[in-house]
């Protein structure tokens, strides 16, 4: 443990040996979230036949030649065609059919008249829409007057006009947000194979922890990280569990962790990782199975979270990450090195935080010890409109126990190792947490 | 339905009638992502008394008075104080005990001296960690060479110092995310009230629609509608039901809703709310449970999405929105209406999407109706790095049933009403989707 690592390298390193997780076949919406592995090409063109794009009347072209409201071309209605209807109507010379949106055009028919352009049957002016069938089923019979001409085509979709069989729908990579999912149904895809989202494992360590509602004994605190982690892992995209807190007993501590490893995809502890004569995971995980892999544990070159411990455990070579205990190094710890490597599991493309630049807002300059990458929490306000900085405020101090600032947070300020001085004005980049 | 509505006007009447849910008493986990409805006070001071931020040895500041390397401050070990600890050891003069991070301050000691600046109790040199308590279980005793003197309260973190007694933790309004449960739960908060996530019941309506997967009839084609909105509402923060597609009749479908609306804090529907013969939606909603509410249909000044319907219906006055069933139209309403009503429903206070001005880039100058709001479908590049403005491009075209196009957006482009051309290089809004 005499070598000091940057933030980089040990990211890298966890990029490195973090795999995406095999694909599966999910039902649609259990794959929202997800990242397609395969290219979906279109089966059937959609939409899958000419259909009208208006309620009205599909018509012959040159049966509303010249109409008009004064002079309107009168034809026979010879019935209704529904959406979903199977058997349509022949449309001959002077004939109409009542159509419905999204309804397929009738062979004889060229275009669609709206309803607002014609007398809706009524034989008085224009009307604004049909009526009902349940109320007037007459409406599919007698004759319509029709006030406009229309030109062939007119409100008609016309078949693979949204997309053509054999296209592309979506490509292997695709995040599956709401309209994918909608586009993967209207293309009669009802399952995708898809990278599942990672169990991830949630446990605290250190005998001094107590459950929130109990009451505290001397010297106990109450265990915030299971509960801050999991709730991070699951926003990361995560099906998270929360194990609680383990003792400081090398025994419990391993017991648990092997019974656990049957449902992780990752394993995420907090606390024991430092240099005390108590730490036992990393005691515990220095050894575990050694036959098929070890937890190595090494100091950043940051602030918070020095002591960071990282491996591959168990029969699966189930990845774990041992993070610091304090609750906001634990925190920051996650953003960086979790997150992604929860995000690779998934098989995203782009697996960290996005990043601004912003004006440093501060009474005093800012000190940070040289050689560390220090993350310090800040409140942050995006660009006014027509700027292109926004401003970064830090909240707390530098102190790695401010749990109650890190809630007022809403970004990182990422301060390079060799800077030991910012002042007010200067540019800061800072990772955006929500 | 002969008067027209612009968007606002249509938004601000359901944000008017859609009131937040009744809270109730969560679980910290299960609260995740709720709104806090009262102001939580810190109970106890954090941390609850001082205690160590190092491993190493809590001393009296007059014992390693100019100790140096070369000239150690020899200490008696009187044994460990691990975290958690409750019975504590007094230090006395000449006397050391070997501590470990978050563990209580022994009386007497006034300060911490880091392992690294001692010998560990080993006779040598300094060291760089303490030896595992199983291993050397010895180390809890002896004496220990002191390299570097200490000032009082150095290395530790004094009773208070984070949050204390009393203080506002969280107010109510409070978003709770990852860091705003770790807090909870570090000031000993199990469960919290909360408003709940809505319960958002999804169908389609429509005869024509044939569930994904199934074969295809003449004239039918995919539900889509029900899978897209579906995963938009859980997406905005709802626990979603998908009913499905119901069938173009008037009574399955008012026995659906009322069925329904046992488990709905709100109901969307789509289709079935235009001008058409077999529009059951409207005929069904315009009467349903006429003594407690009934759903108003109207038009938009807005394209694509012209036809909607809101209102409150049943005995509980349950929310509902009447979506136009036309794929883009439908999930371009569901952004405009459905999803500020979710967030309405959740008690944000924030209940619109985020918005930019970003550069259009076309090849084409695009057209927009006169007196319509037109949202047109973007591909949206956020600002380069010092630019204030981003670039947007439309993909697909204004038809309203470019669903393949839809998927391939990450913006809605915001035309006003009364803009008729836009040329390449003009500022446009954008409505960001993610």
């Amino acid at each position: 443990m005499s070598e000091t690592w940057s933030v980089e390298e040990h990211l890298d390193d966890i990029l490195r040996s973090v795999r995406p997780l095999e694909p599966i076949e999910l039902q649609l919406l259990d794959a929202q979230g997800c990242v397609l592995v395969e290219d979906i090409p279109v089966p059937t063109s959609l939409p899958p036949f000419d259909n009208s794009s208006m309620d009205g009347y599909a018509v012959r072209t040159a049966d509303v030649e010249g109409a008009s409201e004064e002079f309107p071309a009168v034809l026979s209605v010879i019935g209704d065609v529904a959406a979903g209807a199977g058997d349509l109507p022949v449309v001959g010379p002077g004939q109409a059919a009542r159509i419905m949106t999204g309804a397929a055009m009738p062979p004889g028919a060229e275009a669609v008249v709206p309803v607002e352009w014609t007398d809706g049957g009524l034989g008085g002016g224009p009307v604004d829409s049909m009526s009902a069938r349940s109320a007037s089923p007459e409406g599919a019979a007698g004759e319509v007057r029709v006030h406009r001409p229309v030109s062939a085509g007119r409100h008609v979709r016309p078949r693979g006009s949204d997309v053509r069989a054999g296209s592309l729908a979506l490509g292997a990579g695709t995040v599956l947000g709401p309209p994918q999912v909608g586009l993967l149904a209207a293309i009669g895809r009802g399952s995708v194979r898809v990278r599942p989202r990672p169990r991830v494992v949630v446990l605290s360590t250190g005998s001094e922890l107590v459950p929130p509602d109990e009451q505290l004994g001397s010297g106990q605190i109450y265990d915030s990280n299971s509960f801050a982690l999991t709730a991070a892992a699951r926003d990361a995209g995560a099906i998270a569990y929360r194990v609680g807190a383990v003792a400081d007993d090398a025994d419990t501590l391993r017991a648990t962790i092997e019974d656990q490893l049957i449902r992780a995809d990752l394993v995420v502890t907090s606390g024991g990782v430092s240099v005390g004569a108590y730490d036992v995971v990393k005691e515990v995980l220095s050894k575990i199975d050694e036959g098929s892999g070890s937890v190595e544990f090494r100091r950043l070159a940051m602030q918070p979270g020095k002591p960071q411990g990282f491996g591959l455990i168990g029969p699966d070579r189930t990845p774990l990450l041992a993070l610091p205990g304090n609750p906001v190094s634990a925190y920051v710890s996650f953003e960086l090195f979790v997150r992604p490597a929860v995000r690779a599991l998934m098989g995203r493309a782009s697996v960290r935080r996005e990043t601004a630049r912003a004006r440093l807002e501060t009474e005093e300059p800012l000190s940070s010890p040289d050689g560390k990458r220090q993350f310090l929490r800040g409140s942050y306000l995006p660009p006014a409109p027509g700027e292109a900085r926004g401003s970064v405020r830090p909240v707390g101090g530098a102190g790695s126990h401010l749990v109650a600032a890190l809630a007022q947070a809403n970004v990182l300020i990422d301060v390079p190792e060799k800077t030991v001085r910012l002042a007010a004005g200067e540019e800061v980049t800072v990772v955006l947490l929500d």
